[in-house]
């Protein structure tokens, strides 16, 4: 990271006697812990989970909350499940304290806290669009916000004082800010996460019962649409449920487009049948072209593969020629074989430098295949 | 690739007076006709397209054809809805010649072969699991077949002579020998590959009137849910109809699955609503972990994240000192995130050198996040 990207001065401390509270030191807590850390504000850690507590504590996430403690912001970053009773709590307990969260559903809680007749003037919804496959305080780091973006929910009753103590904790964290309703990220994460979440686990269930020869056929496509098949149940079931109006939208519509494209295949010759089936096909290269790539932009790189023995150094060797070549990669694929000693590098660089990283790396020895985009 | 991999006599040679036709110089074409002259086995090559065979001699993946050719053995490489015509004529123009194709289908060519009243008892169907995101002569290479799965369907007309000239094709490229009968082959592909590419699609196909916001919301998961809904629509429409009966058997589970799903996030408070949702999930779990991974096991690496800067040279130090410490890279995914200029490279490695990485490479300064799985 270079400097620039660390503020003299953190907005959130500017705003909070110095202390941020921080009630759930799980993956998303304890890496907020974390990345306050290591800008120097104090952070009083909670969890239900003694354990995880201490867990989060050693690993530097911050201290122990005491009773004595007047945070002036507090990240509640519970499961989905107690998210709004917790809030509900904070607000009580702390009533000169913002109150923010980080669940990654945002009108079920608020809906809940009004329900319940809680005063949510000082709470302000947010998520951050970050997490690993795995959780908990061990797997928390300072940087996965960094890049990220941030969702911010605010509403008429919020101030700005308030919001900018919210807005603040993101920008400190190196996130991207994203304003949106309640309704709006619900809507928005139904379709980018949560049913790609259960598009991909409901495919992957169908192989449970597959013959062993079926998924030696397996190659990279479908391990890469299945990946996120490997998720947490416990957490999806919450957020699917608190989620379930959007999600249930986008799976009907879903439904519908498969039982079409069931019924092309089923009776290709009827009439709009074989135009159906290139249709759905067309409207996907379409839609995944507007999924945003590296750097927020839809930028084409090229591709170069480069066979690599499956040997300790062989990648190092050719990123390290790749440098002195002065090509920087934008990203890059290992593809594997089931059974084969050796893989593929897909390395994306920019077109400008296509030539010389190929005929650079051939000069080398290295094989290279052709390109493609 | 060690020397060991390279066979000493290519089988495929030793009975086929030296000459493999090979119709259609596209992608698997082609890189068929590489493979094969890098073992110094002569090539004879058709193609349709002038400029598509041009394009495949130019890059040395045979000779063209000529009426004189008295090959043993023929690859058919044409689109799936010309192969089985293709196939038909090439056994009546070469009487003594094996006929093999690469058709990502095997049932509907050999039906249409027999209902033309074709003697197919020359004919193998075979189906090389390799390919890329983009096609044609241009893209081709040898070595796209080594460590993949080649599936061979033999049938009780079969001489053995016949079955290990294209079984020997197979190994000579490198490539798993898989043996299935035609309904076998086009229900493991409809469930691993037809099946994976209609969810991607559809799925991708609902980003098309998406807002943009929402779109900024998307992050890893759902980018490998829909990578390979970029793939090129004319030659889906063929494979899907091709293999419909099939495709259609798992889209109708699938879509079953997903109404129940549907339905339980509807009615939450339904008895079995909520084991439902989590039976969805689980199952995936279950499922993902049957896939085959690196090397054919479902062997699990350890995680280590690193963060890297985006600039040349940083992935190669960063794999360089890998090597140095003797770590070799079992796998490895870079993380982008929008708008950040830098990255983090998820590299797996086995258990046992998980500690010598993550120390090894602190000391040197790098950034580790912790481990997961």
């Amino acid at each position: 990271m270079s400097e620039q990207n660390v503020p003299v001065r953190p907005r959130v401390a500017a705003r909070t006697s110095g202390l941020v509270r921080i009630v759930g030191a799980g993956l998303l807590g304890s890496s907020i812990g974390h990345a306050l850390r290591a800008l120097d504000v104090e952070v009083a850690l909670e969890d239900a989970s003694p354990a995880q507590l201490r867990l989060a504590v050693d690993y530097g996430a911050g201290r122990r909350a005491t009773p004595d403690d007047k945070p002036g912001l507090i990240v509640v970053a519970v499961p989905p499940d107690v998210t709004a009773s917790v809030i509900a709590r904070e607000l009580q307990t702390y009533p000169d304290a913002v109150v923010t969260d980080v669940a990654s559903i945002k009108l079920e809680p608020l809906q809940q806290l009004r329900n319940d007749g809680v005063d949510v003037t000082r709470y302000i919804g947010s998520h951050p669009l970050a997490g690993r496959e795995r959780g908990g305080a061990i797997a928390a780091r300072a940087d996965i916000f960094r890049g990220r973006p941030w969702v911010v929910c605010r509403d008429e009753e919020t101030t700005p004082a308030d919001l900018s103590l919210v807005e603040g904790l993101a920008l400190d964290l190196g996130a991207l800010l994203v304003e949106m309703s309640p309704e709006e990220h619900d809507r928005s994460v139904a379709l980018i996460s949560h049913v790609p979440q259960v598009v991909a686990s409901l495919l992957a269930g169908r192989f449970v019962t597959a013959p062993d020869d079926a998924l030696s056929l397996a190659g990279q496509g479908v391990r890469d649409t299945t990946r996120i098949a490997a998720s947490d149940p416990e957490l999806w079931v919450q957020i699917l449920e608190g989620n379930s109006a959007p999600v249930v939208d986008v799976l009907d519509a879903l439904a519908a487009d498969l039982s079409t494209l069931a019924d092309a295949l089923r009776a290709p010759d009827e009439p709009g049948a074989r135009r159906a089936v290139a249709d759905a096909i067309r409207q996907g290269n379409l839609g995944v072209e507007r999924l945003p790539g590296k750097h927020g932009q839809n930028r084409r790189f090229e591709t170069v593969v480069v066979m690599v023995d499956d040997t300790a150094g062989q990648l190092g060797r050719l990123f390290g020629e790749l440098g002195e070549l002065d090509v920087n990669v934008e990203d890059l694929r290992l593809e594997h074989s089931p059974g084969a000693q050796f893989g593929l590098a897909e390395i994306s660089v920019e077109p400008a430098v296509v030539t010389r990283a190929t005929e650079g790396l051939a000069a080398r020895g290295w094989k290279i295949a052709s390109l493609h985009d």
